[in-house]
C-alpha cells in the first residue's frame, strides 16, 4: 500500500492533464474555473485509497474514474449553488454568481457528461457494475438535494429524516468512493458492501462535523464565517436535535423567538442559539453522534473481514475527515 | 425486419415500465409529467429501426438503453426551456413554468441520471462502445447548445455556423440514435458510421425542416403559432440564408428595418419577412436543402453498403421525418 501523499500525487497529476481549454470557450471556461479554485479531492482520494487496499496497480484505468467522482460532485456543487442562491465558494464567486444562471446550468450538464466519459475509462469487464454504482449513486444524491430543498419549507423535521437527507445528499457519494475502488479492484461483494458502509457512515460523521464547525469551529481555519447555519435557520443536526430537547426543556418559545430574529440582530441570535446548544448538551450530543458514526464505519470494516493493516489504513483516512477544522 | 408499427408498439409498452412514481415526489412529479405530455419519440424508434436492420432479436436489453435516448433527449428540453424562458412545449406548460427553475434544474439532472441507467442495462459486450458514443454525443448536444446562446447576441451567422450549431443541437443525437442500433446489434464500424451520417444528414434535414415550417407551415397541423421565429428574429436557417442574400440584393437595410419591428406590429413583420424569403428565393432554397442533405443520409447508407431492403427501410423512416407537416 502507498502512503497517503504518494496517492494524492497520483490524482493531482492526472488531474492536470484534464483538458477543459476546448470550443465553445463559453461552455468550458466555467468548468476550467471550477477545478481551478481546487476543493479537497477527497472522494477520488477515497476511491484510490480503497482500490490500493486490494491492489498497488494503480494506472490510468483506475485513476480517470476516480476523477469521475471529483467531476460528479464538482457538478451538483455548481447546480446546488444556483438552487441556493449562494454567492460564493471557496472564497471565490460561484459559477451562476460569475456567469448567469444558463451558463452555470449548461456548464454543470456539460461536467455530469464528462463525469461518465472519465467513468467509461474504467476496465471493462468492470463497467457495467462501475456505471450501476454510479448512477444509484447519483439518483441518491439528487434525492438527497430534492429532500434538502423540501425540508426548507417544513418548520420541523424528525433527526430521522435530517440522516436520511444528509445521508443522500452526502454519505452516498463518499460510500460509492470507497465502493468503488474496491469493484475496480474486483474484490468481492462483502468486501464491496463493507467498503460501502463505512463510506456512508463517515459521510454521515463527515456532515455532522460540518455542521459542527459551523457553529463551534474557528473561522480563520473552517474558511467561512462563523454561525452561517443558526443565522439562515439552516436545519443543521445541531437544530434539528436542539429544536427536540427545547420542546422537553420547556424552551420551545425561546428557540422559536431566536429563529424569528432578523439579519439587523444576527450577531446575537447566532451567540444565544449557540449557548442554548451548549445548555441543552446538543454540542456534546454532536460530538458523540460524529464517534457514533465513525464507531459504526469501523465496524462494517471489521464485519466485511478487512485486516489489520486495511483497517487501519481506512481508519486514519476517517479520522482526518471527522477531527478537521475546516 | 418489423413493419414501424410493430417497433412502435414495443417501444410504447416499454416506456409504459417505467416507474417514475418516487420518493420524493417533487422530484419525479415532473419527471413523470415529460413522459406524460407526450413527445414523438423519434430518437428510440431510429435506434430499433437501426438495429431490426440487423437483428429481429429486440429484447429489454436493447429497447432499455433506446429509450435512454429518448429520456436523455427529454432532460435536454426541461433544461432548454429554462435556459430559453419557454413557458409552452407540445401547448403544455413546461416543467419550470408549473415548478419553479429549482425543480426544473434538478429534475432534469435526474433525467440525465436516469438515461445513463436504462443505457447501462445492454448487453454487457456492448457497454463500453455505448456509453462512449452516447457521452461523446451529449458533450456535443451541450456545445450546440452553447453556441446557439452565444449566436443570440450576435447580428449575423454565417450558413456553416449555422449548419455547425444545429448539427450539433439536433444531429448528433438522431446520428446517436441510428448508430446506437448498429452498435447494439455487433455491427461493423463501417455499418455504425455509415448509420451515424445517414442520422447526422436527416437530423439536419429535419431541422431545416422544422425551421421552414415555422415560417411556411399550416398552424393547425404544426401546433403552434407560424411566424414566431420571425417574431423573435430567432437565426433559423430561412434567416440566416435570408441576411446574405439581402446583402448581395440591396435589400439589406429593408431586412434590418423589418427585423426592428416590435411586437405590435407582429403579423405586419411577419408577413413582409416571409414575403422576402419568398422573393429572393429563400424558401425554395430551403427545400432544396432539405432534399440536399437527405441525399447526403441516402449516400451515406450506399457507401456503407447497406442492401436494397436496408436502404428501403431508412429511406422510408427518414421521409417521414422531412416530408412532415408538424
Amino acid at each position: 500500500m502507498f502512503p497517503r501523499n504518494i496517492l494524492s500525487n497520483i490524482l493531482n497529476k492526472s488531474l492536470m492533464t484534464l483538458n477543459f481549454k476546448k470550443e465553445p470557450e463559453t461552455l468550458y471556461e466555467p468548468i476550467e474555473y471550477m477545478f481551478g479554485i481546487g476543493g479537497k479531492h477527497l472522494r477520488p482520494l477515497l476511491c484510490l485509497t480503497s482500490f490500493n487496499l486490494f491492489s498497488d496497480n494503480i494506472t490510468d484505468d483506475i485513476v480517470y474514474p476516480a476523477l469521475a467522482l471529483e467531476i460528479f460532485h464538482e457538478f451538483t456543487l455548481v447546480h446546488d449553488d444556483i438552487m441556493d442562491k449562494s454567492d460564493t465558494r471557496r472564497n471565490q464567486p460561484t459559477v451562476h454568481a460569475k456567469w448567469g444562471d444558463n451558463t452555470a446550468i449548461l456548464s454543470g450538464d456539460a461536467m455530469s457528461i464528462l463525469a461518465y466519459r472519465y467513468l467509461a475509462l474504467c476496465p471493462k469487464d468492470k463497467l457495467q457494475a462501475a456505471l450501476k454504482l454510479f448512477t444509484d449513486t447519483a439518483m441518491g444524491v439528487c434525492e438527497g438535494q430534492q429532500k434538502d430543498m423540501d425540508y426548507e419549507d417544513q418548520a420541523f423535521i424528525t433527526m430521522d429524516e435530517y440522516m436520511d437527507m444528509v445521508g443522500q445528499k452526502t454519505g452516498v457519494l463518499l460510500a460509492c468512493s470507497a465502493a468503488m475502488g474496491a469493484v475496480l479492484a474486483g474484490a468481492g461483494e462483502e468486501k464491496v458492501k463493507g467498503l460501502y458502509e463505512f463510506g456512508y457512515q463517515t459521510g454521515l460523521a463527515f456532515q455532522i462535523a460540518d455542521d459542527y464547525l459551523d457553529t463551534f469551529g474557528d473561522q480563520k481555519i473552517f474558511g467561512k464565517p462563523i454561525g452561517g447555519d443558526i443565522a439562515n435557520n439552516k436545519k443543521s443536526w445541531l437544530l434539528v436535535e436542539c429544536t427536540h430537547r427545547a420542546k422537553t426543556a420547556d424552551r420551545k418559545d425561546e428557540l422559536n423567538a431566536l429563529l424569528a430574529l432578523g439579519d439587523d440582530e444576527r450577531e446575537r441570535k447566532i451567540e444565544a442559539v449557540r449557548q442554548m446548544y451548549i445548555d441543552l448538551g446538543v454540542r456534546e450530543s454532536a460530538e458523540e453522534a460524529i464517534l457514533e458514526c465513525h464507531a459504526k464505519a469501523l465496524k462494517a470494516l471489521e464485519d466485511a473481514g478487512f485486516d489489520e493493516e486495511q483497517t487501519a489504513t481506512m481508519t486514519a483516512f476517517a479520522e482526518q475527515l471527522i477531527h478537521r477544522e475546516k
